[in-house]
């Protein structure tokens, strides 16, 4: 049981102490006594006396602290492995070089998992589970490094990515951080309007605001570190948003807004919906809920007994009343047998 | 039994005739004898044969079809309510009346309910449960044509909302017209990265890009009639994305890119995520889930059986493996006991 030590017990280093039970050795510790109770509470490990020795360090700490807690341990444990869980793997592979970190025993991870919740009461054991977990060694990591590194990523059930510091920057920037700044920007916009407006949305809007809930703090570094990579990103889309905005204001065809719809169906064509199935190959089915429980126990029961898989399931909001519009994405040749499984039991179902 | 003429049966006219299947004798037409034939088959009215008398005729066709089919309609039916289901209110009003509709009939209504999917076979007898439905009388409206829209959106579940068709627009074009824009907008970018970007991407991108699957041509007509509120919101959102930008590339404290990140939360906490409920009075359980539909249900039965019930669940994608995490929200008091309930069952979760 190879031993771990984990410096910063929040969202993400709570989780991997989750994950890792019974797997590894799992030490922590956090400057916030507060937090560390919490996680040690929780299971995620146990608290790190200062000193004892562990073959690989991960630092879970906010970007700009990652160097400085990786130099510190780095000095205790002079022959383990480092690594982190930034966001922004140029910046911190520089940041670290700076602040004196022997960058061969540092390879840098980023595991694509996270939460709008934070800290250690928001972390959970299958966090990682299914993930991207990218590698990304610098031109000095040692293949020791990047082995320590994949070994924690498969570990905690993750996928590990092999990749290079600035090909992940890139990457997230588009699949991540401007999504992030996006959402918020649309739910910034929600202030303009009236309290009623949100109030009177539908589950568009519910979902393209969802991240907007994320923590100011976290991604104020994020999008610090990773600036060069957002910004031109960010300055496209204002653009496209623009170009938008001057053909609806002006007389003609509206081909720049027809452009970006069909290239918007382009895009979202290329994002896996679930186990690599895109949208298309999947069929909804729309089951009418009372809101309890049990109904949507009985649904899901049902469709087990009809052999037939529910590859993903989304349950509509319905403000002011007690029930709710469950969406059930099923293969083309699942539909018929669930339709009639449920029809069976009583329950009213529709079939797209 | 009032009689409804419903004119086009694609996903809005069919999802009508469901809705009131057993309630009200709906009749139905639509150019297109394929789409007609559909809506029939799944039980959403009978054919119309044509001068057939109905109380009340909605025109369930796309925007710029709208006073052309309600014109048609309340000549052969001169004593008929007329609606329709257009999100641009004040265009399809003023449209109706230089095509010499008699406005005094004529009361405008618009649910807030759709899908990314078109096409009568997209219909659900549920797609308007518990959705508002805005009620839009113009300055002619007569009070029997309000009465006649609300008694309709309450016989399919929705939530009347009496409103004016300039303030209506103005909320739609905050809460639905722009999402979509910027959905698709930011789904267009993933064309200009690697296919495998979105691929690697978490649930962040999954939902900021769903809207995004909408149909072009839909969106089209929607954004050339509310062009006039959605254009200064295009402008402002690319404005703010363009000052984070600007912020982001020049040295400094980021209070441009502070300010919007908590904007962000401020307005999403305006976002109702369940019956009025917002994100913050909940917390989540998530649950490690092999991807079995039988596993599903066992959650789903241990919560029902602890009492506990279950606010929204969203299912987590796993790319690439046969596992998925469930996440259920629940009130604060349901987590300790759901919890229990899971463990008792072998099943793994933590709650936040």
């Amino acid at each position: 049981m190879a031993d771990l030590l984990v410096l910063g017990t929040g969202l993400i280093g709570t989780s991997l102490g989750l994950a890792l039970r019974g797997v590894r050795d799992v030490m922590l510790t956090d400057p916030d006594p507060d937090a560390l109770r919490v996680a040690v509470g929780r299971g995620a490990g146990r608290a790190w006396r200062q000193g004892e020795p562990a073959g690989l360090v991960v630092a879970c700490v906010p970007l700009p602290a990652v160097p400085a807690a990786l130099l510190a341990a780095s000095q205790v444990l002079p022959r383990a492995v480092l690594t982190h869980v930034g966001s922004a793997q140029v910046h911190a592979l520089a940041e670290a070089g700076r602040a004196g970190v022997d960058l061969s025993r540092l390879c840098g991870g980023h595991p694509m998992a996270g939460r709008e919740q934070s800290g250690p009461g928001a972390g959970a054991a299958d966090l990682f589970a299914g993930r991207p977990w990218f590698l990304c060694p610098g031109p000095t990591t040692s293949p020791e490094a990047l082995d320590a590194v994949r070994a924690l990523a498969l570990d905690v059930g993750a996928e590990p990515v092999l990749t290079t510091p600035a090909a992940h920057d890139r990457t997230v920037a588009l699949v991540s951080h401007l999504p992030q700044v996006v959402s918020s920007a649309l739910a910034a916009r929600l202030l303009a309007g009236a309290q009623t407006d949100a109030e009177r949305a539908g589950p568009g809007l519910v979902d393209t605001t969802r991240l907007a809930a994320s923590p100011p703090a976290l991604w104020h570094d994020v999008l610090a570190a990773n600036a060069a990579e957002v910004v031109p990103l960010l300055r496209a889309l204002a653009e496209d948003l623009r170009a938008v905005a001057d053909d609806l204001a002006s007389p003609g065809e509206l081909a720049a807004t027809d452009d970006l719809l069909r290239r918007g169906n382009a895009g979202r064509a290329r994002v896996p919906v679930k186990r690599g199935r895109h949208d298309r190959d999947l069929v909804a089915v729309l089951v009418e809920l009372p809101d309890r429980p049990a109904q949507l126990a009985a649904v899901l029961v049902a469709a087990g007994e009809a052999g037939v898989n529910v590859e993903d399931l989304r349950l509509d909001h319905v403000p002011g009343r007690p029930q709710g519009t469950l969406e059930l994405l099923v293969a083309q040749d699942g539909r018929a047998p669930l339709l009639t499984a449920l029809r069976q039991r009583g329950l009213v179902a529709d079939g797209a």
